[in-house]
């Protein structure tokens, strides 16, 4: 065992004691990502692509059965038409990549790197619609986006980042409005299921929306340092796009109309809230659906018997290659310990340790990565344990993330209490909020927490109307507070 | 019927009269594309962007089957890293597109948007490899690029496009050109298997090499018009850029030493050879492995028994579309000879027309696009019958194609008939070059034909050497030459 391989196990910094550096020091260490020569960028190395990979066939199933097809626009986006919706500018302009010059010569119109393609796509929209039977027209784009970023973590927040964005046109505003509500039903349900994040979903205030944006929803996750994540947004985009970008409709009544429209994402981001939500002081923790290996199978040798060890272990790991991701890992010069942890470490679900008594009794030992639980699996069920092993740990997962949610969200109504919650235990904070931006901008400089939204759903965690938080005006609504991400 | 309606039926122009403006045509009226408000930007629509994610599901499968895992780079790259390589730089930096802004300020180092990916993954590889035990290094990337091109045309040249890009590295120079040898052999059985375009596979001169390569290898294919398209090349980078990166690795002598490389891409490029290839006069013609439907149902109704035609339609799209993609065109107030020229203008393979003869006869008429063959299948041997059916379709497609290379394939060894073919009949010529840099330049300029590659196989077409066609200089070797795309 040469020291570059000594080495390779290295301390992850303990969660509680830091837990930025753990994160850091997980991001690297799992070979996820590494930082590259550009500000605020990285690589995304096969370890954390895989992922992503994953993330994409499993949501992009469902863009496609909700209707929507895949389309390419593209990465540059004129100035002008950047410009051309008031609010979208103003939120977007400060935080964008410019190019000035191309094939040797100076650009008679700057070109903005796109930040997000509303302002490209209402331009193609505005030729491509009609009529009504143009109607709904229902598109998805997976793509890089740039925002020069101040302050950037690996997959939270870099300058350059991955991600899909959906945009829709309808005849009416309710349409929109039901397709802006149904893609964040699949988010929601696409978190839970595959990722076993369980999220919040609702309105975001007037200050948090979308720029451009008539109404922005959010799913919103916790993480287990106890700050919220938002993990997804759709838009109802109203009528501001058609309007400026002149996206008209001849409707069925033979009335010209300007449509109404959605957009909605979720990016690598994603990625990032896996890590924070599952992780610990061992390393990743990565749900069997999205997991680049669902199954490390890990021969135990001793003297004799070697070979007969890792023919079974070829075999296994051959059969359950038929239906699952597995690798088998039969370096040299390698401790079981060792790859022990370094699998740990990188996530894997299930290990299957296979010794001699292994062999001896016709079976393998199962090592949960998320409970560390052990259990001997004969052989010949096999086949039929592996797939509802997988399943007990996605379940479990999603439990433990359910669990923490629950304990770490506050009911508070009294405002000492919520700035004492947020400075010693932080999480989820439920209480209720006047509706007034000045109560929100005050509690923002006073806590350093915002309104992560208005839920859809409280029912039996708090009364439905109640006095504001801060100002302690009645009728307030319900709101989660947290700081975030 | 309304006016828009009877309006889409338009001409498509012949291949024989404009064979540019029949490509254009028929890439705006299939709705593959659209041009962009950016100066040789195009957005791929969702009829276009579909075959492009039918052409990367097959081709990822064999990139991965081969050892190769996908990750993502940074977009952008430091001025100093293009740099860095000589020949590199001199190739890219004339038609890169540069980025001088980011978030409200000057940049203090310039960033090229990347034309193509060495100089930023060779800085990261130089950071990811250190021994014998990191090589090879496999990975393959699929993201967009950008050249400022001057004269643009979509899907064959624009200054945006998508792409993917494998980037590997090895101890040494024979593992290197294993390596690129056999990726150009997976691009070539890609090709002929999927899209049904035969290619001729061999070495780029000098001149047409890759900036920054030792050597780079080719496949190149024969559009309709006798014009050849380079579908995709794959490069021995040779120790280039592992010296200029210092890319090194402790070898298991225990000495330092710089790996070889290579890269190699295929683009959405290939959208434009399947339109070119295939094509005729009524539209697209797509083989059924990449086609965005496979198979379209058309209902014919007549006065009675209109429910009955539509429910066996139905009955039979929906058997069908459990193995296919397949679409019942229902829509009201188009005749069905409408219906048939529009889908044989966006080139579905295979057409199924019920009407109620056909529900008579208990089966459907079938008219294969390619052929324009009609034949009449019982709906009992239906399952069984498309699948051959669609294989028959891909087969015939690709024997076409390569009847049509052979056709347009001279052997020549005379420079007036060389000449006279380049401008009466083009296609391939397949002839001897002395290999000298200035005769291969004088044939370029007399005849605007470029050596497209030194074929790896001749056997029984042309003799191993011979004089060169244009100086008369014996032991020339074989070389094709054509006008290119």
């Amino acid at each position: 065992m040469g020291t570059n391989e000594k080495e390779f196990v290295k301390e992850i910094t303990p969660r509680n004691e830091d837990f930025s550096q753990w994160y850091l020091d997980i991001v690297l260490k799992s070979e996820m990502m590494d930082y590259a020569p550009v500000k605020g960028c990285m690589a995304i190395r096969p370890y954390g692509y895989a992922i992503w990979e994953n993330i994409q066939q499993l949501l992009d199933r469902r863009i496609k059965a909700t209707g929507h097809e895949n389309a390419y626009f593209p990465l540059f986006i004129p100035e002008s038409l950047l410009q051309k919706e008031a609010e979208h500018v103003e939120g977007f302009a400060p935080e964008v990549a410019w190019v000035t010059h191309g094939g040797g010569e100076k650009l008679t119109e700057r070109l903005v790197v796109r930040p997000t393609s509303e302002a490209i796509i209402c331009q193609m929209y505005s030729r491509w619609i009609q009529s009504w039977r143009d109607l709904p027209l229902l598109i998805n784009q997976w793509c890089n986006v740039v925002r020069w970023e101040k302050n950037t973590r690996p997959f939270l927040r870099t300058s350059e980042f991955l991600w899909q964005e959906g945009h829709t046109v309808h005849c009416t505003e309710v349409e929109a409005e039901e397709e802006a509500l149904k893609m964040l039903g699949v988010y929601k349900e696409f978190a839970e299921t595959e990722l076993a994040i369980p999220v919040i979903s609702g309105l975001k205030s007037e200050r948090e929306k979308f720029a451009g944006a008539m109404r922005t929803y959010t799913i919103e996750a916790l993480m287990a340092d106890g700050r919220a994540l938002q993990a997804g947004t759709s838009h109802n985009l109203g009528q501001h796009f058609a309007k400026v970008f002149d996206i008209q409709f001849l409707d069925k009544d033979d009335e010209l109309k300007y449509p109404w429209q959605t957009s909605w994402g979720v990016s690598t981001r994603l990625i990032g809230a896996l890590i924070m939500v599952h992780g610990d002081d061992r390393g990743l923790k990565l749900p069997p659906r999205v997991a680049p290996l669902q199954i490390v199978v890990v021969p135990i040798f001793t003297k004799k018997g070697r070979e007969e060890v890792l023919q079974k272990a070829k075999e296994i790991t051959a059969l359950l290659g038929e239906n699952f991701r597995v690798k088998l890992d039969e370096r040299e010069g390698y401790s079981p310990g060792w790859k022990f942890n370094e699998w740990e470490m990188k996530g894997v679900p299930l290990r299957l340790e296979i010794g001699p008594k292994d062999l001896q009794n016709d079976g393998v030992t199962a090592v949960r990565r998320e409970t560390g639980e052990k259990s001997f699996i004969p052989e010949k069920v096999l086949a039929e344990r592996i797939p509802e092993l997988l399943e007990e740990i996605q379940g479990e997962l999603l439990r433990q993330a359910q669990q923490f949610r629950e304990e770490k969200t506050h009911l508070v109504s009294d405002y000492t209490e919520f700035k004492r919650i947020l400075e010693e235990e932080r999480g989820f904070l439920l209480t209720h909020w006047c509706g007034d931006p000045s109560c929100e901008e005050n509690i923002k400089e006073e806590t350093k927490s915002t309104i992560r939204c208005l839920p859809f759903e409280v029912s039996g965690k708090i009364s439905k109307t109640g006095p504001c938080v801060r100002c302690g005006k009645e009728e307030g609504a319900p709101v989660y507070f947290a700081r975030a991400y």
